[in-house]
């Protein structure tokens, strides 16, 4: 997969965030953060992804969800091939500032490349499930 | 903090899993896994923590949440110390198998230790929320 240049990336409304909320965030010794992704909507639980301090800039920078993929080594924006757009409402952060929480607007299908609309269809036991 | 007993926890309800769907976690080169916890009844997203094979075993087998602590190294099952128990209904996994998601009824003031019910309970740009 090609590298989205941050440059062509539709942008969103960017997000306030003070310098000291900033620093209260820490980093793991990779230098990366779990996000949770949230649908603002209905509170469905769309995926998790990791974050370093360039994809959190640009995240709250352009309202849209960037990570930085560990197997790729690379940073990419969620949705920039499939047109499955995050559209970041609000960043949270928890109390120890190790994993982010973001609301979005989810556009499209869903958040998830098998076509589901929550990474997490699957429950033990069960099988596949419709979260919601 | 003492580490917790497991012959000492209540239970609650075990869970069901199949070997094939335990053998889809794929934990990462620390042997952990994020788990996010999420309440069943309203969706807040309450917190992450980490499980090894051993504190998702746990869970699975006692309808309790137990983690991995990263800082003590040692596993901790949620509210053993401060009453606030998870009860576990159901555990969800994400499409690469490298995060969990728990369904749970949280018990007593909420999940975090800062007494508030959510650990995600401030949002940047806006100081304290009110999750819910």
């Amino acid at each position: 997969m090609t590298p989205v240049d941050p440059a062509t990336v539709p942008a969103g409304s960017p997000l306030s965030v003070s310098a000291h909320e900033l620093a209260a965030v820490r980093y793991d010794s990779t230098g990366l953060v779990p996000a949770v992704v949230q649908d603002v909507a209905d509170g469905t639980v769309l995926m998790v992804g990791y974050m370093n301090s360039e994809a959190l800039a640009r995240t709250l920078r352009t309202g849209r969800s960037w990570f930085w993929s560990r197997s790729r080594q690379e940073y990419w924006c969620k949705g920039e091939t499939s047109g499955d757009r995050q559209w970041v409402r609000e960043v949270r952060y928890d109390c120890d500032g190790d994993a982010l929480l973001l609301l979005v607007e989810q556009q499209g299908r869903g958040a998830c490349h098998t076509g589901n609309r929550s990474c997490f269809y699957r429950s033990f036991g069960q099988g596949p499930v419709s979260p919601g």
